[in-house]
């Protein structure tokens, strides 16, 4: 038997930040690596968890519908999870394989009971052929890179010359969504919480970074963005998509990829909507899990553009399962640099 | 010399609703119907005038931007106009011609200076054709009918089965919306605010029609659209459009034509915005003058559809010039019922 940490769901938040032990709880359990497998059955050891905001919206009462379920109380937290397979008893899962997820469990190891549970893995071995880092696929080439891709490919549609501001550009998401601009030829700006996340998105090829609680957003936008804004990158909504709609030219696009601020108490939304018709803008929300026939091209893309050196991407890299609630914490108030990556284990 | 009788703009309005007398006036003056004409000169005698709740928006501080100008003070009122010929020194403008504009002057006759004045006026000489009344021409078959079309061919995409949500469906682009669908083979619901508005949405073909001010919208559409509104035409915006969003199926589109509702002084907004990414919604603004090249196939499918008994149209006539600035007035209260017209000659 080995110790196997286990990250609970415990009870849903009262505010918008949960609170360790908790909303959120650390269990110790006991997990037997070489326990018998019935047929269909493999045991999966974590290497790498995914830290991401929309993980606070499956922290609701599950009678509130939404595009993913909520989480379970009692049940591990789950979201992208890169895995080894280290016994199986499934022909599509072998030992040594490596496991991706976008919905695996917060647990250092996992028994995968049967087929149906199964559908929620794929094997990713692509690591082994790129040379590039497993929690790669967690971020640049996994789930918030897609949504970036996604996002721009579909909606954005980047045409040099024109500009893209991203909101919480340094986010997972954003950062991709900005150097996709790049590599389009577009002027990128891009807004974030922090004066060292500015300082890095202008490292990796942002033309404009600003703080946005320095200033005010929309006469700093009408600042950075002398000819306007083409396309519009929504992570934040309300009082954000209010300043961009107010900078927006005629038949701009926003790409409504997400809301973050609309998790507040409070929320602020915006009230110059009649701006849609006068400038004649399209505002149109997408869900990355809808765009599976968009993966090919996706990791083809991003994966030549990183070799290529035209994308740079950096994580911020937590060692220990246990620490995957304060992680979490430090993504809800905007105080990681990077991809936030959990390091559970080596290969 | 003849009486001319202009409606001038006089005053910048202090509040949503103009004053008569204060913010737009009743001008007696005088016209020479026999005057010389320079080259490229021509005389129109005013026949029917268009009333159309977008001229409040041209009531405004010219220094504000809009999609179309703001109305300057001291001149006439400008809407749609159907004219006449009565003498002419231009060769594109015949007398006994009949002619259209978006943009004509609120007076009985105008005497148009130029070629650059000209360019405001077209022939459309179509009623002699089709044998229907010249006003046709100022709603259904004009701007707010093209607008009606525009929408819903280019953006709203009418399918078979599918719910079709209207506010303000009882105006002169509401209706032929809605019908729109029903050509179509949608179900169709139409919001207004008067109880007499809906009865003649359900006489023109409406599935369902509702007075808003009666009910809770949200509550409402979800009884009257018990399968989801697949496409929402929006002429109102603020918090129908928020109920509309709350009732909306996955990948929904909101055709973004009007928003009435932000004209008021304190205008309320949508609140629940996050919802355009988690249905996966698109909103989408348009201005009919961006599309003149659907004007062919608008006019040849809806006087189509409406000599083949598919689509009805209703007219509200008031008789006499000095009764525009009323007109409005009623039309802003939303107490007109059908397409506010103002007669102001026989031919």
């Amino acid at each position: 038997m080995v110790k196997n940490t286990q990250v609970i769901f415990s009870r849903i938040p009262d505010s918008y930040i949960p609170e360790v032990g908790k909303d959120m709880a650390i269990k110790e359990t006991e997990f037997d690596l070489d326990a018998p497998l019935s047929n269909g059955q493999f045991i999966l050891k974590q290497l790498s968890l995914s830290i991401d905001s929309y993980m606070r919206g499956r922290m609701r009462d599950p009678s509130v519908k939404s595009y993913v379920d909520a989480f379970e109380i009692g049940k591990p937290l789950k979201c992208g999870t890169m895995s080894l397979v280290t016994k199986s008893n499934n022909p599509k899962f072998k030992e040594g394989d490596l496991v991706q997820s976008s919905g695996g469990l917060f647990e250092q190891y996992t028994l995968v009971q049967d087929e149906k549970q199964a559908e929620e893995y794929q094997v990713k071995n692509d690591p082994r052929d790129t040379g590039l880092p497993p929690s790669y696929y967690l971020g640049l080439l996994g789930m918030p890179g897609m949504t970036a891709y996604v996002g721009m490919m579909k909606i954005g549609r980047p045409k040099k010359g024109k500009t893209l501001y991203v909101s919480a550009a340094a986010s997972s998401v954003g950062q991709l969504a900005g150097q996709i601009g790049k590599v389009y030829g577009m002027t990128v700006v891009g807004s974030a919480g922090a004066d060292d996340k500015t300082v890095y998105l202008k490292e990796i090829g942002f033309d404009e970074a600003f703080n946005y609680k320095n200033d005010d957003i929309s006469t700093k936008l009408k600042e950075v963005c002398p000819k306007g804004i083409d396309i519009y990158f929504d992570n934040v909504g309300g009082k954000t998509l209010e300043a961009a709609i107010a900078n927006c030219n005629n038949y701009g696009r926003i790409v409504a990829c997400g809301m973050i601020s609309q998790y507040a108490e409070h929320p602020e939304t915006a009230h110059n909507l009649m701006q849609i018709i006068v400038k004649r803008l399209r505002v149109e929300g997408f869900i990355v899990s809808d765009e599976a026939d968009m993966k090919e091209q996706f990791r083809k893309d991003v994966t030549q553009w990183l070799l290529d050196g035209k994308i740079n991407y950096k994580e911020s890299v937590a060692e220990g399962i246990e620490k995957a609630p304060e992680a979490l914490i430090d993504v809800l108030q905007g105080k990681n640099l990077g991809k936030q990556i959990i390091k559970v284990a080596d290969e």
